[in-house]
């Protein structure tokens, strides 16, 4: 890769340069390591994973009273913690990584030139990722399993606040690798270097080929601002469904009670409905009927509440906010002009579907909004790896670099372009 | 995209958001635009580039009078400078780059999933991208077509130095967009906001899409520094042939001479010869006689010198220099392994080729060498958006995000998600 802003590699063991040079010497090894190696690494991890609960737990206990003693939320607290049921959930999602095909040597495409040049472009792994992080411990085993099963090294930057469970699981993820033969450096934790170590992660351009970032937004846009690494983001979903003039009403009632509560915390969820004002008599009452008896809060512009007076006022700033909660805000707006208008503004590009019955319409839609899904006819929930068919999940991009929509095991690759003569030089 | 760091858009003009808030509405009509249409208006350009050297060369003039009182080298001054014969051949570029095929609507992958959805993923534009680069006029013209053609609106910051012929050739462009129906703003320059303009740009996230730097390696490395707008970076060329034991002599000759001196300026100019020590007896005499007689400086290690005493002494720097000129680092070195290891400390990870008859040797050279392009018995001036069959190139990525290699029209697109369904919902 490019010199550029590269430090001569230290050889001396505990600074963070000589960590990523050994998940770099590491990374070659992961680069030409056979599909089956791979998978009996995570075999080996899955196993150890749910089998060590005894080191675990009492390491995830600590964290747990660390985060009492700091006044973390309980709901924090609920996803820093690790029982015996979930490290079994942590093993199954690895066994099904290993499941999945191995992107690394795919042909991309190729052609033979016309002097019989045979060129063909192939998946290589990225080489070292990094992966900074808060205090989650099943994205540690996530993304290691990732990285590992598309041939990547990576290093990992967890919140501190779950430094002695992510310890463990690294000193199991390496006595897995060091099992079936492949270096413990494949996959190392940052966390004794603190919050330098983030830093000089986030500089270590040459060292690091992609990092990414998993969690807030303010996580996602500090590793943005100060990474000189390439980084992938997975961004925030104010997403949008419009209701046109002539949605077919029980598609409508389906497909905003499914996108709005099947999981309103997630980035898929649904957090503004637009409808058309000729639609608004027709459809609202009982699509907005049906939230209202699962506790959903509307949020309601005027032409909104003189439908229903006892919504919430609208204001610019819901239009703009991912709720991640039982709140919907909604707008009557003059027709697809409109809708398009508003989800221009507000909309972050994760996610937004038409429900409608007008081909025009439907194509209008789905050529000029911008956004890294654009649906007819479907709930936005579908915005998602497992649903796409790629298995594992890394994340949902909404840059438009390297990946964009739910990204899986190839998202986390490059390629090379290997070309195969006979003395061809070039006239 | 991300709301992240994005200010909202002013409309006042004359400030540079507003420039870029301009580019993003032109942006949304030329990603719809037709192939048709967008040839057209490259048609356009092509012929007022043409047709009106008398308001380009006395810009271009004016340029070259400043530069020759600030003393610009007389190379830059060559780069900077038009006449009707460049202005001809640009012309041309810019008609086949209307002639290469339109990458936006192209289906990449997509399938229908068990419960009826349809989904594809296609090429689209970035939107809006950002150029910065050195004061050479024909970049204006090149990427301004490239941008046009695959439905991307482009904010140009040219070289200071070509500041007046950049803007007549801007004027130029704008005027053909509107002689055919696009906006004008589709192609705009921001030279008068100077060095702080630059700034502006790259902090530009949201506004802007992607930022291709095109230029010198410090060009490059500041861009990738202070950007936050995400960066397609095309790298400097330390690039490599190994001449294994069993290298066909001919070959040898041919592939070496080739790529150092069909074009010693370029990046994908060889730079570093490595040779195994049980053919250097062999080879050596041959290969670098007749770069000697023409003229190319031999920069060798101990052993080479040894077979060749008045070569230069090769020093540590040499190794890491990219050249450009009619120089050659030659180092002898013990088999295979030494000469992965010499590239993987001192490859800028553009192209290496190995010239040899031993089919293992092949496959661990193709499969370690972690290389944009990778090559066997070859020139390493074959990477080239040419040669590949590319047409029209951007650069050549020597970075691993988004684009490896050369990059052609789709490497200036992004893909989104098109889901088409029937009331569908997530059980």
């Amino acid at each position: 890769m490019p010199e550029i802003a590269v430090v001569a590699p230290s050889r001396t063991q505990n600074t963070l340069l000589a960590v990523l040079d050994d998940a770099r010497v590491a990374s070659r090894t992961l680069a030409t390591a056979t599909t089956d190696l791979k998978n009996r690494a995570l075999a080996a991890i899955a196993d150890a994973v749910e089998a060590n609960a005894g080191r675990i737990i009492p390491a995830n206990d600590l964290d747990l009273a660390n985060g009492r003693e700091n006044g973390l939320s309980d709901g924090l607290q609920d996803r820093l913690r690790l029982d015996q049921t979930r490290l079994t959930a942590l093993a199954d999602a690895v066994r099904q990584i290993a499941a999945l095909a191995d992107p690394v040597g795919e042909n991309v495409r190729g052609q033979s030139l016309p002097n019989g040049l045979k060129l063909s472009e192939v998946r290589v792994p990225f080489g070292v990722v990094g992966v900074i992080y808060e205090a989650r411990p099943n994205v540690t085993i996530d993304i290691a399993a990732l990285a590992l099963k598309s041939g990547n090294a990576v290093v990992l930057r967890g919140g501190s606040a779950a430094q002695n469970t992510n310890r463990v699981l690294v000193e199991l993820i390496q006595e897995s690798l060091a099992r079936v033969g492949l270096p413990g450096e494949s996959v190392q934790t940052i966390d004794e270097f603190g919050r330098d170590g983030a830093h000089q992660l986030m500089q270590a351009r040459g060292y690091v080929d992609v990092l990414i970032p998993r969690g807030s937004a303010e996580l996602i846009s500090t590793v943005v601002a100060e990474s000189t690494v390439p980084v992938i983001e997975t961004g925030a979903g104010v997403v949008h469904v419009f209701l046109d003039e002539s949605a077919n009403p029980q598609w409508a009632v389906d497909i905003v009670a499914n996108a709005k509560l099947q999981r309103p915390s997630v980035c898929n969820a649904l957090e503004t409905l637009l409808v058309h004002e000729a639609a608004a008599e027709r459809l609202l009452p009982s699509v907005l009927g049906e939230l209202r008896s699962s506790g959903v809060t509307i949020h309601g512009d005027e032409r909104t509440r003189a439908l229903f007076p006892d919504a919430v006022p609208a204001t610019e700033e819901d239009w703009s906010t991912e709720y991640m909660s039982l709140d919907l805000s909604v707008r009557v707006v003059s027709g697809l002009d409109e809708a398009l208008e508003h989800i221009r503004t507000y909309s972050t590009g994760h996610t937004e579907s038409i429900v409608t019955n007008d081909l025009a319409n439907t194509e209008r839609f789905l050529a000029e909004v911008d956004s890294a899904v654009v649906m007819v006819n479907a709930s936005t929930r579908f915005t998602d790896g497992g649903e796409f068919g790629f298995g594992a999940e890394v994340g949902i991009s909404t840059q438009k670099l390297h990946a964009r929509g739910p990204m899986g095991l190839s998202e986390l690759t490059s390629t090379k372009w290997i070309v195969r003569g006979a003395g061809q030089v070039r006239g």
